[in-house]
């Protein structure tokens, strides 16, 4: 950490800094300018978390240079992560599918959807069953009967499932039928959900906010690896910008940000991030491009009846496609489709 | 609800996406132009709200004319809602002061900062138990034994109390110590924590997400009020942006927007939407202005030994001096300060 | 300066690093911590700016701890810039209105307008001649014909004319009726003619860009002064932001934020930050609040004749309540109306 | 375009409506609700461009349905539009690298990167001559200088080249010189400069402003357009937003959001888009991917000494690196590079 020195700090207000900082352990090394004077910190910054150091007197700032989180920082861990769910292996020189419909509808939805993912080689089933809507009045998911639909489909075609929770209820709930556990945008900062789903000790899927920076998401993660939970998987899937011709912007940068900066596996989500189904392929094959472990996709055999997000959905012949488009892509990243 | 056909529409798919609306009841009214055909749709178009409508063949997209909220809409109450909460009125010709540490740390700290509150006229303390902070790392808040401290402080010099919770367990644990429940940023869009405070029927102070458009904010409010608790004051705390000489960016604009689309009472944080002390009165008089219906101010004796957020924390001596500033502007906009 | 170093650099990495830094006659100060090594560098850095130090071996990343611009800097120049214009003095304790149609649009138009500003006690008449629009089939202003009917009415009723420049050529024109030169948001990182209106000498009234932080707003200003212009006025006219509702985000912030970092005068314009009418006047008396130099507002003796931006023109009856609820809060910050 | 009356609308507000738009020769076809009527309007609307018809009493809003721009609208030209220039043809199924320093440094530095592009089989050299610079004290280019060097460069080893124009007088000096015209994001709204572009008929290679809407965007090439230069090449660079791991967001939905409203040829940049080296040749990857048709990509042949941007230029051999991964990818999206 580096403590500014406002220009017109007087002598007394620097030895006053310095002084603190060596009660508190740390050493303090002294560059003085001709305009200000700054302080480089040395030591266990943390003992000054809740010092306030910015409130001394003369004090201008506090300029952060290491991160805040440890567990998830690549330079604390050079290995990428991979987590081993069954049989399927996510991160490395996999590369994962996990596809479904937006909302769990009927149990006939689900397992017409399983059926055909299966048989495209699909080993991830998605599907909401607590479904965060911005409006009351929309459908807001079949609960726990969703997720009896959903298990029979993933059992019957041999698949793992990942649904989203909203809530510790909602976890409590859903917990016993889910192979990985899903946190979704608007509950990335809940960080009592994100605590609580760390001591499950499952697969967490990770969603960004909608307006997180990558170090807030990262922090994020940190939450639920502190609770000695290492399984973490994060999904990029668009930010909230002044850009009005898709929903969110994808930002797929994040995708060689967190590389640099984490060892955890990162997927992308196209569907949410563009919120236009013509936009998804394209956003698909860049995602494939820029070396993300994987993607989330939506499908749904009726689009046009989906309870939610239909415009975004691809049919069973649009997801073929994006199949048949990607793999040529994966397979120049290096990677195995699964 | 307009739906906009392609322009390569045919006439099949305009009479089969009339038909359908037929079919749900609703009036379809055609303009057609050289380039496209719009149809208005009249009638109950809650029933399309999962019919995809976007999805039939040929049409373009769907464009909303009336807003999905109903009970915080001012179309339907005219009036300004008031809440009445002990001695206490918020809204109407009432501009309300809440202040008080971000975090209570101890005892002591709360006790002598609802004295000096108290002393200044201030009738309704906040206090952080429990803390949503971006890093694990940071401190977390004392929980219940925070309540405990402020319930005390607030009890002897006759102040209403108001604190965040973060889940519903912490909301378990602090209504009974509550007289004003409150949902923070992060939790804008935690829709089963929103029910959930919908259901206690206290008064919830609900601040607006980070990167939340202001009618997802009002759609927030609505999840309360449906629970038949229609006690919702909103507060504008800055929304997140490029710009980063303040730490949010206080959209003055949302007070005057809320006022024309909704009946509810509207706050402003100066603290949080600036993180920087030396801002915090310029807003507050700016919010005032502005026409809202009260603040929310962070207040602590000694900001230097704050355990969060003390670089945007008052002294009591700035609060004298802010409470002096702004004053006779309260009395301009016709307002009686409590 | 700060070069912060990576964590893994040698230490033939940071000794390279500091014998560049004797090379160019700077001082280096180093802290070595466990994770990284920082260099506090002493000295005249603008001999770095082109020097790419964070391409040497071992560089993480540079953090400039001090601004670029240095004639508009507060630290440099403490007093506040006044700006005297004929009889009008901007700054200091006198509040400004700047008041008339978005585009001149007739002789009559723009005289009927000056005549009821200047009964108003206006003294400064704003009219657009040479209009940046979005689409090219917008209307695109009368040229030098608008500053003729212009330069007319402000003779008559004794008033000052400020109108925007969009480009040399039309600065060449306009220069000679001109009182004070408008720079609009979308010009404002146009540097070659920042440069060519800090040559005339004239005032500026320069805007903010849609999207630039108040530090490349604040460089932008360094242009003209350095061209031995010092009469520059900025103004604040809402930020682009995912928020719909208003046109722009108005960045009331922007007012204590400027005043803190640099001398120079700090206006509003509450009408095209919110593009809506109704919001103008609340935003007014917010602007007067946070304590800027004055107001440039839009008005239009029959908005719903105007040819751009009738939405957000005021009518004279509007502009009359409008100086009727500022007045008071001029009055309290101190300030003298003109 | 449709409008829309506010709520409280009486049946004479609308009739007054309806005959203003019989008056202006436009049709009125209306729909109404419980809550709201709303008038699809049908025929010319430029008519009303000038009309303001939202201030007519009882009028809420106007919604526009179709876009401004025409020439650049796909609808109105199906077929993708290739340009020549000499014997490089950019659309259709070529993909066309652009490359070379950020600026023009000296003979040397141009020429030893032209005849490295030239080796690597590049057709078109980029350099900076005129620099648009935040700070009026960092490196402004070196003018005609510069682009003499490029020339003989450019001439010496048969390629095109591209250089910015930051205003009408630099337009004129470099015009002579190069072979495409390039118009930087900070001038994309610079209209005066749109159109002498437009009038020179020579190529334009349009960047997105920071903020600009893709719609704003398409506008800015139809301001070029309609000078009778039909020869426009849009590139992504990057917008502006909140998050601070890279210098800016590469929107890289852009590329099939543009595919699908225009018919021009649609270029990534990632070295502005990131900021930062590392990110370049994934973004890269990312953009042919989603079907860009080129790259424009800073080379420069010792980063360490550039004048400017040293920090995200690549290196030959970075450079030779990025086309060898780039390559296949090109060949799955069916296009061969220039």
């Amino acid at each position: 950490m580096i403590i500014v020195m406002k220009s017109k700090a007087t002598k007394e207000n620097i030895e006053s800094v310095v002084d603190k900082l060596h009660k508190y352990g740390l050493e303090a090394h002294l560059s003085t300018g001709k305009q200000v004077t700054i302080i480089g910190v040395v030591g266990d910054k943390a003992v000054l978390s809740n010092k306030n150091m910015e409130l001394l007197p003369g004090v201008d700032k506090l300029v952060p240079i290491t991160e805040t989180y440890k567990l998830v920082n690549r330079k604390f861990t050079e290995k990428n992560t991979t987590i081993k769910i069954k049989d399927v292996i996510i991160g490395g020189s996999n590369f994962t599918m996990i596809a479904g419909p937006c909302s769990v509808e009927s149990e006939e939805q689900v397992y017409n959807t399983a059926q055909y993912l299966h048989e495209s080689g699909i080993k991830i089933l998605r599907g909401g069953a607590f479904k965060p809507r911005t409006s009351p009045y929309s459908f807001q998911g079949l609960g726990e009967e969703g997720l009896i639909y959903m298990k029979k489909a993933a059992k019957d075609f041999d698949m793992l499932m990942v649904s989203e929770v909203t809530s510790i209820r909602a976890l409590d709930i859903a917990e016993p039928y889910l192979d990985i556990i899903q946190i979704g945008a608007r509950n990335m900062q809940n960080y009592e959900l994100l605590k609580e789903v760390g001591r499950t000790h499952k697969p967490v899927f990770l969603k960004r906010g909608l307006s997180a920076t990558i170090d807030e998401w990262l922090n994020a993660a940190e939450y639920i690896i502190r609770e000695n939970n290492s399984k973490v998987i994060l999904c990029e899937r668009g930010i909230r910008t002044f850009e009005t011709a898709t929903r969110n912007t994808l930002d797929i940068s994040a995708v060689p940000v967190v590389k640099a900066k984490s060892h955890l596996p990162i997927f992308v989500d196209p569907s949410h991030a563009s919120g236009v189904k013509d936009y998804i392929i394209p956003l698909a094959r860049a995602a494939v491009a820029a070396d993300c472990d994987g993607l989330m996709v939506e499908v749904h055999p009726h689009p046009e009846q989906a309870l939610s997000d239909g415009a975004q959905a691809l049919t069973p012949i649009d997801f073929t496609e994006l199949l048949r488009q990607i793999k040529p892509i994966v397979n120049i990243m290096g990677r195995n489709i699964t």
